[in-house]
């Protein structure tokens, strides 16, 4: 991986021509385990979304995506650069120079605890040093301001490569569950998902488990010749993302009929529905009879992206519904809101 | 981590004593995710050994100990530095230089492939670039040996940080089962185990799972104050031996009647005896009814360390011998006939 000094990938701010209107920009970043996106819109914009005009009639000046910038998966080091990057990218399409810059929002998985937050916050502050505001939060809280116009209140499920379900109430308590990464158990997330399938693979060879569709579909995929070398495979390079990009596989496997792949996607909605259930108990979102109307906001490729027959999002959903008729699945577009949020 | 260049870790050779016997040495090294023992001995001890004299009566000229030599687990820089000092430093405390070593035999954790032997080989080549023998194996390839006094005919099990179970029959047939690391499923691993107890903190703190003597036990063997700390705990560094430490504290908490603990515990028995159970049917260790005589080496800390009431490596033999009441259960001291099977 190539790594960049700090001079070197500001370089471009000596020649910035100063394009905005005076009042500054905002950042706005949402980072997760396989992608971020970070854009720069007008500080004046948080006016708008303020008086709740639709996020999309938000100027964006300019927007940049990265890979993963949880560092929890890729290590400090390489998560720190990837915000840095993706920063300086956004900053230099916008035609900017930083010290324009008022305030930025950074939504990032792997946000759990107070020292995350901290880490996060110094790495930042180096690169801005002078008065700007910075708002570091778990990229579920993005997540959810963006399904519900910016305000905190419901709960959100993000399963993309990783997982976690989180919740706010209206008198501003949280709660999450899951979250915790693939060695603490999120057997939901799409890595959770994919290590089940290789795992499978594995003892189907082994002669400790049944034959599974799942060995020829991910050897293909994988371009392999045989499941021993699964293992070299699987520990090349260990970041979540590369993993959970199987994840589309073992859809298609169950979808063509395999059991295996079939019981790890049903183990999995159950573990996202779980999680989701543990978290509106806590908060008692659904009131004292589990009925009261509440939005649940749905995010991440696990349960978008699979539209034929077997639809994980939807299954998730269906058992959350069994015992809280009162959620509202919402879908968002755009993750805008979040920046409202702490203005 | 401290990286040598291979002129400063082996600079000693120029000043070495010449204290072999004329017939050169032989190193014998057994690597796995937590330690790595490298013995030298003299090259006339393998005709000790081929005539089946006690292990214990050869002569060793030095003995060595290093942490993980895994590299599925650390690295390739870190498993092959480990290799090398390793190799020094027993070399050096023999007195001698690499110039009379004839032969090295490397069993080590993680050689799942002939590619795996190939990397190790080349690293290797490199210290050693004359004629010296190189035999490269998986480390429960010199477990087997050393509880069968050199002999390749048996079922073997390791579970120490990770697990592996390999089999050989007497005309030369090889099947083994597990040993694929921690992302694919090795559940009856050190590792494993940690795992699925840490899961279960996380779990019964998101209100997921039921409430365990495990959440006080591990925080307070980890000086945490709160479950919401194990996330940072556990990624902070992922070297498997330091998750697999926690099995004590499973074992513990089992032994004071708490029932995930007592669970996990017996999935994991479970899990190893499985593994073992499908090595014996690929290979038909057990004959045609299952009950001919064959010996069961056990070898890992897992199988090894609990003495009191739950004691892992009795119970996986009891699962085994329900299904093939001929197994030798055999714990064996030393690991020196893995030298023989090759010279």
């Amino acid at each position: 991986m190539k790594t960049y000094s700090n001079g070197e990938i500001w370089a471009f701010e000596g020649k910035s021509r100063a394009t905005d209107d005076g009042a500054g920009v905002i950042l706005g970043l949402d980072g997760g385990a396989t992608s971020t996106v970070c854009v720069c819109v007008p500080a004046s914009a948080a006016i708008h979304l303020a008086g709740e005009t639709a996020a999309e009639s938000v100027k964006v000046l300019a927007r940049a995506t990265a890979g993963c910038s949880n560092y929890n998966s890729v290590g400090e080091v390489a998560a720190k650069e990837t915000l840095e990057k993706v920063m300086a990218e956004v900053i230099y399409k916008a035609g900017i120079s930083r010290s324009v810059v008022r305030a930025i929002c950074l939504a990032v998985s792997g946000v759990n605890h107070p020292s995350d937050q901290q880490k996060i916050l110094e790495w930042i502050r180096d690169l801005f040093p002078w008065n700007v505001k910075i708002f570091i939060e778990n990229d579920a809280v993005a997540a959810m301001a963006s399904g519900t116009m910016g305000k905190l209140h419901g709960c959100v499920l993000i399963a993309g490569t990783g997982c976690i379900a989180y919740g706010f109430t209206e008198d501003g308590r949280q709660a999450r569950a899951a979250g915790a990464g693939p060695i603490l158990g999120d057997w939901g997330s799409g890595y959770g998902i994919a290590a089940q399938a290789l795992t499978a693979v594995i003892r189907a060879y082994d002669g400790r488990g049944p034959q599974t569709l799942l060995t020829n579909n991910i050897l293909k995929v994988l371009g392999l010749a045989s499941p021993d070398e699964l293992i070299g495979w699987t520990y090349a390079d260990q970041s979540w993302a590369r993993i959970a990009a199987l994840v589309p596989v073992v859809v298609t496997s169950a979808e063509d009929g395999d059991e295996v792949a079939d019981k790890i996607l049903r183990f999995s909605v159950k573990e996202l529905a779980d999680s989701v259930k543990a978290v509106i108990q806590r908060l008692k979102l659904g009131g004292e009879d589990g009925k009261s109307p509440f939005p649940l906001v749905i995010v991440g490729g696990v349960l978008e992206a699979n539209k034929k027959k077997w639809n994980i999002g939807k299954e998730v959903i269906k058992h959350i519904s069994n015992d809280f008729s009162g959620i509202h699945p919402i879908h968002p577009e755009v993750r805008l809101h979040l920046i409202l949020q702490f203005l």
